[in-house]
């Protein structure tokens, strides 16, 4: 069954909350959008997932809009800023209203946990497509910027690494798993990542520098280094490891390569004080973990512990013309 | 010959404009953005361009940057907006520096001329695509809404019509045309459609609703209608037609089709108390042609002058899953 364009937007409007800052939504040439509280700068970013490159073609309508919005929410919390609103454009080379539902199911469950609102959107035939745009707001002298990390800051990551790229590992048979709840349990990492937005607004003013790792955590402490001038001694023994993830790849160098050059974490990294970073609330402190420090020479190092070491990875993460 | 990602996005900030207000541009995880001046309400639309769909395969990439901005230039257009900043979300399937460059040539030659910021964006590998997302700014109360129409109001449209759509239908070619500076002005309106940002302006709190025709007009009315709960009559004799499109197809009711049913005018189409319409600065009344008037009864009627006509155009307008 087929709906035209028109009543995809209706149905789409239908099921999408508001907020008191919305003026006008969906439906209008443009959305009219009251501006943030004085003192605080509009914070924007766009993201697109392309079927068959940013999410596996048989992945589940529902964590297809789910993870397109999750991704764009990922980044404004590496700016420590509080969500707003976002817009969907949205190809489709056939509009199947269930599979339309079920992907608008999915971002709007998370645009609800988060009070975001759908203000927007374009609806065009094409292949499989969804670039979402999201806007926040955040006090500019807080953000979280890429270029304010000082050699002697603590080196801190949110969550655990590596569970999303051995989770699409497992998918596309790279590596075999025996045990239905490991592979259950990464591949969920994969397909439904957790926008870091509440720990986002805790750093906001406390750490210096933040990024979220999308392409791997080497590659986006990488723009963090040459932004900022610095460089990085990365404590393999700290990474963040999951129990499914050392369950599935108990061996340090292979399970290292997913942590350090994997994609899809949406975990954040940042920079800071350690004083500043120890004294956060305990819900933010807790989902920080320690795992290295900035150094005043440029490039990376690795450390087990105290030790330096002398590792290299064999990759450093995603790019997508590489 | 290839370039890397985050070649393509350093190729692209080096050649953007900023603006006073981009506290924080291309380059970090989100842009920062000073709010509009109070008393301003944000004004946010995103349209995706998908090669084959929404502009022919062929189309040089400096218009296909340009038109990809215009579009969404002339949504904030049709809200009577002050356009500010821009992001784009690009898909291509391998990265052609040369096209790219030209691309963004395209689109920041526009963006210059309405002093827009590209702020931010995304570049992924996939089928050509170009998602904008415009921001300007508006008072709310002045902005021109599909809903505001009423009985009484005179209808104007910018411009000319269906001129884009006769250099479509040149290309594909439906139509034959053997005269090359005819055939060059309509496919030039295809390719370069020119959003009325200083007419939007000026109809800001004077118009009372306005639309963008992207659509084709009598669709894109009819959006006004429905929302506004009334109907239109429309003047045939009084339809703005280019010499260009008369040259090509002298015959009315051919010609009347493109007019009031092809797509890609991007002109402005607004409702409102004639005495105020006319009284606009000679620019603005300039643009503008009175086409009709809104009635209380729903749906379409046509007249040739004073006299209605029993016409029935065989299409309304153009939706992508028709």
């Amino acid at each position: 069954m087929a709906v035209g364009e028109f009543d995809l937007i209706a149905r789409i409007a239908a099921r999408s909350r508001s907020r008191p800052d919305v003026l006008l939504g969906i439906g209008d040439d443009a959305a009219l959008l009251a501006s943030p509280p004085a003192g605080e700068a509009l914070c924007v970013c766009v993201d697109t997932l392309n079927a068959g490159v940013h999410f596996p073609a048989e992945t589940a309508p529902f964590d297809i809009g789910w993870k397109a919005l999750a991704v764009n929410l990922s980044d404004l919390a590496a700016m420590g800023a509080m969500p707003r609103w976002a817009t969907l454009a949205l190809s489709l080379p056939s509009p199947d209203p269930a599979f339309v539902d079920a992907l608008i199911d999915g971002l709007l469950s998370l645009a609800e946990q988060h009070d975001v609102a759908l203000v927007g959107g374009d609806t065009t035939r094409g292949p499989l497509s969804l670039t979402v745009q999201a806007i926040g707001s955040v006090a500019p002298a807080q953000a979280l910027r890429r270029d304010a990390a000082q050699a002697g800051d603590a080196l801190y990551v949110s969550g655990t690494l590596g569970d999303a790229a051995a989770g699409l590992a497992l998918l596309q048979g790279r590596i075999a798993c025996g045990r239905a709840a490991v592979a259950k349990t990464l591949r969920a990492r994969l397909d439904r990542p957790t926008p870091r937005l509440a720990l986002g607004r805790a750093l906001a003013g406390v750490a210096r520098a933040g990024i979220d790792v999308s392409d791997g955590l080497l590659a986006d402490l990488g723009h963090v280094l040459q932004a900022s001038g610095v460089g990085a001694e990365i404590d393999l023994d700290a990474l963040p490891t999951s129990d499914a993830l050392r369950a599935l790849q108990p061996q340090d160098e292979a399970r290292w390569l997913l942590q350090l050059a994997g994609g899809d974490d949406y975990e954040l990294l940042i920079s800071g004080d350690p004083a500043r970073i120890e004294a956060l609330p305990a819900f933010a402190r807790g989902e920080l973990t320690r795992i290295g420090r900035i150094t005043a020479e440029p490039g990376f190092a690795f450390a087990r512990g105290a030790q330096p070491c002398d590792y290299a990875p064999a990759t450093r993460g995603y790019q997508h013309f590489a």
